[in-house]
């Protein structure tokens, strides 16, 4: 690193002084996200650029003094991806937070970064549009999730953040600027950049401005409530509900800890009698929505007799404020974790059909290591959200590594929504080819070639700037 | 290059005598695709592999040699990407076309690049399945739909075939093989191969394997014919059907002159009397589908009316045979207008409310030159697709980049589904920018350092060998 002070010095110079913290002045809040393993870190500084350019202007001055730069949105990843480095400077995207517009003859919105979903949300509603992605936790930022192609219990349906950005402004580590993609769907023009940045986890550039595809906003949903005595039977049902072609908005597991856990968190009674209770061992969630209340009534009738047919123990549908509730309470089921003491999360996804498997394997590896691990997830896409009581760092890392490699040898990946960030990025590099790790990198170096965009996360910061020096 | 008919012995030993051709008995058919302004070129062997391992050890020899690779499929392209060069190879996926797995279970189907979408959909029909990609052309590949990130007329619904990719197993231009993504919809688990790979026309690494994402296959269709006055009527009306939730299968505009021409190399009439044909100027076809024929009718009424409403001519529900003979039509208008002494073709994508200001803006540019440029498009997506008449290389070579020009300073791209290749190349060098293209030649060194791997398709080749030596 060079000269002290100086970095301080130019992000002054760009962003003015209002919009510069070093030292004490530094909110603890930027020191970390909400992975449960997370170490915060105090950076040398956070800068609140106002635009494009000044992020350039930043970019640019941190090249050339070799200053690491670590994007922040909201701070609500799991994964530690927006960690500061202790000589680095986080850019946050507090102030880069509008609509830039909501285009409703093309059916899009521009937006930037720091705009939470919550936000977008809410103007969206008088146009009777939405922007699909509903990763679980609506104070989020737009640009964490391209950062981390956030995904939720609506991509069934809908898909994950990358089906829904058709374009991107974006800083490389160079400092210049380029635009990908636009209010199109379609087009075989070069490489794909919009789809490589997202899911980056600003390693490659930092996005400053995001083309959103939007879809007419159904009126009407209902929620169907499914106890097994199996997992294996809910698997086993998920395709047969899927090529119904009811269209589920969401197909969730919830695991029998996991939904005493959830609906206790959230203070609420499903109505579910005591005897069916006793033989479930899971339950199966189902949202439909639809434009019509009476075509949805009419799907609603033939799950529900498909879902008795296939062996649920019973199948009731939730009143509007109960399936609500439950959705609610799902969305919050990392809190519900967290507030009983979890000490970490895993989110691998594997092929659908492989759920039960991964399950009987994590079970016989809990066990093995006398630990807690129970959980909800996708099951209509296969991903497996577990929380981990394991209280021994040393046995704990182990298991993850074990519960990760099964899913990857189930053909699977490491994360399915949350990302690698600095937190599982060891299991990462344990595990993935270290020839596709290699081209990882290269394609990182094409982009950073001084290495300074969110160094460790993805990739070990060392081997990271053995590689880029 | 190295020492002359080395690398042919060196092919026979990996593929077997009977899989390579050199001299004579090249067949002529590799020497092209079907773009109207190709020029064919003899290469210096075609090798026919028939194992990922085979491809790989086609790559290593080639690039110890620095001998170029063209990959091809069926050769159904539309702008020259599997154009040989004089001193390369063509690797013909021939062989390696079969189904390795239908899997019912996760929805998906695992296929070699040779398959063409015509034996897919036949396999798939008894699953009650469907991959909903259909670029018009069933004879070609799936590894050619891979590289060019085929779209076609279900767009709108579907997306295109990066959205129905889920992984891939791939050779890059070092010879090394590497998988990505998987039968799983979501991860975020380091950058996305997957996608990068999609659309890059060959460039990046060669294709063996693909994961495609499978649909239930909805029995019910039914296609409404509108003639309008003027197109600025249908660009109006697009986003109220869209709006509308009826979720359209295709949505496409047709003009005038096409319209006549498409009909008549079809044979069809759509019975639309002479007095309504007299005040269109452009015609609105849009399908709906549905698995429940009751619910196809209400929409198909409603859809009827608002479209009377939104300024229509005339709303004509098309019987059975018309309809799929129109859409039949529509997808051969390439062959219509090659048939009628076309001299090139566009596919511009914009922005989809910027369709009329397009179309505007070239026929201005084709007055001013005395051409010929008519077309159709997919008007729900924003893809323009244009027949060019106009004898004079340079006057044409000026219109198309002019017309290029124009949808790219509308917020669109070059092409929307057709690709780069080699004949479009030059619009892309003069348009795009530099920032931009230098960082696509570092990502493709990242994948293919020597630079073997169809130079000349995306990038300058001059200026790509520069790149890479």
């Amino acid at each position: 690193m060079s000269a002290v002070h100086e970095i301080e010095d130019r992000l002054i110079d760009i962003a003015g002084a209002v919009n510069v913290d070093t030292g004490a002045d530094i909110n603890q809040d930027a020191t970390h996200d909400e992975a449960l393993t997370g170490v915060p870190v105090r950076p040398r500084a956070v800068v609140r650029p106002g635009s494009t350019e000044e992020v350039a202007a930043i970019v640019r001055a941190a090249a050339s003094e070799g200053v690491p730069l670590t994007a922040r949105g909201s701070g609500t990843g799991l994964s530690g991806g927006c960690t500061p480095v202790e000589a680095g400077v986080v850019v946050s995207f507090e102030r880069m937070n509008r609509i830039l517009e909501i285009d409703t003859a093309n059916h899009v919105a521009v937006v930037e970064p720091g705009l939470t979903l919550a936000e977008l949300d809410a103007a969206l509603i008088p146009f009777g549009l939405v922007y699909p992605v509903f990763p679980g936790e609506q104070s989020a930022s737009l640009g964490g999730n391209v950062a981390t192609n956030a995904g939720g219990m609506r991509a069934v349906k809908y898909g994950v953040t990358r089906h829904h950005v058709l374009g991107i402004t974006a800083v490389l580590g160079t400092g210049e600027v380029v635009t990908s993609g636009g209010k199109f769907v379609k087009s075989t023009s070069g490489y794909d950049l919009t789809q490589l940045v997202i899911g980056s986890e600003g390693t490659l550039a930092l996005v400053t401005r995001a083309t959103l595809r939007l879809h007419p906003r159904p009126e009407f949903s209902a929620t169907l409530l499914a106890p097994y005595a199996s997992l294996d039977e809910i698997a086993a049902a998920v395709p047969h509900v899927v090529a119904s072609g009811v269209g589920p908005l969401m197909v969730e597991y919830i695991d029998l800890v996991s939904m005493a856990g959830i609906t206790a968190n959230a203070g609420i009674d499903l109505g579910v009698p005591d005897e069916v209770q006793a033989r479930a061992l899971a339950y199966l969630v189902i949202v439909l929505e639809s434009h019509h209340t009476e075509r949805l009534e009419e799907d609603t009738q033939v799950l529900a007799e498909m879902l008795a047919a296939l062996g649920a123990l019973d199948v009731y549908v939730l009143p509007d404020q109960s399936g609500t509730d439950l959705v609610g309470a799902r969305e919050r089921a990392f809190w519900a974790a967290k507030a009983n003491g979890a000490d970490d999360i895993v989110d691998v996804v594997v092929p659908r059909a492989a759920i039960p498997d991964m399950l009987a394997t994590v079970n016989g590896l809990a066990a093995d290591t006398s630990s807690l691990v129970v959980g909800c997830g996708h099951a209509g896409d296969g991903n497996v959200h577990l929380s981990v009581w394991q209280s021994d760092p040393e046995v704990r890392h182990r298991l993850l590594h074990d519960i990760i490699a099964a899913g990857v040898s189930l053909g699977g990946a490491v994360s399915g929504e949350h990302g690698i960030g600095t937190e599982k990025r060891s299991y990462l590099a344990d595990l993935e080819d270290p020839v596709k790790l290699d081209l990882l990198r290269r394609i990182k170096s094409a982009f950073d070639p001084v290495g300074i965009l969110n160094p460790g996360t993805i990739f070990d910061p060392v081997a990271a700037h053995a590689e880029v020096r």
